[in-house]
């Protein structure tokens, strides 16, 4: 597979997983070496994929509906690193309170023996209106 | 300069330039090639170096004092392209109100003609305390 189209299908694999909440193929989709590292929206830095796979299952655990649809999709690659920077439209319930919410992500993938694996997730929250006027500043 | 030492120094001068308030250092650090982007915390995504330079002209402008304070960094590097994890501790003023914050970072810089540029920040706010704790959620 070119490796642009690689890189779109383990992105949309890595967002498929966190929708159907499946440990396992979340799993399938991240490198496990000890440099990977995940920053959830609000959260503060995991580090390594133990503690990257006990958030995604504390995450699961307290979620009962998660659908995410992914717009405004850039890649980047080089060599056997790539990026892909995009737009989480986020809904989801926890104890029946259904939620809509938009988050930025930064995901940067590794090629390894030919194998594109998330090895960086950085997702955050993005301010309802236009930040840019509202804040115009730094916090 | 060794790679990681010039990653390393490039990401510095990115930090003072933004502790100082210079435009004019802030755009000798960083890449402006359309593909460059930047996410502030909380605001939407910036793309192209004008629209990025403009919004660090607005944050200076709106700021009275600005020190970036940074923490925890991590190194990673693939050929030209490079990526620094760090914990930016931010303590900043507007209008006389000294504010302090924490933020995490994703900075993704490429070598140019054997230098280090920025071409992608993404800077997002951490919950006070423990977040994992707090919120056990994805948003």
């Amino acid at each position: 597979m070119e490796d642009r189209a690689a890189v779109l299908e383990v992105n949309s694999r890595f967002y498929n997983a966190l929708s159907n909440q499946d440990l396992e193929a979340m799993s399938s989709v991240w490198s496990h070496e000890p440099w990977v590292r995940c920053v959830h929206p609000g959260w503060d830095l995991l580090q390594g994929w133990p503690s990257i796979r006990q958030s995604w299952k504390r995450i699961f655990k307290n979620t009962e509906y998660l659908k995410i649809h992914v717009t405004n999709l850039s890649v980047h690659i080089e060599h056997d690193f790539a990026w892909v920077i995009c737009t989480e439209n986020i809904t989801s319930a926890h104890a029946a309170d259904y939620q809509t919410a938009t988050a930025l992500a930064t995901n940067i993938f590794r090629k390894v023996q030919g194998q594109w694996l998330l090895g960086h997730h950085h997702a955050s929250p993005v301010s309802v209106g236009d930040p840019v006027q509202a804040s115009e500043s730094i916090q």
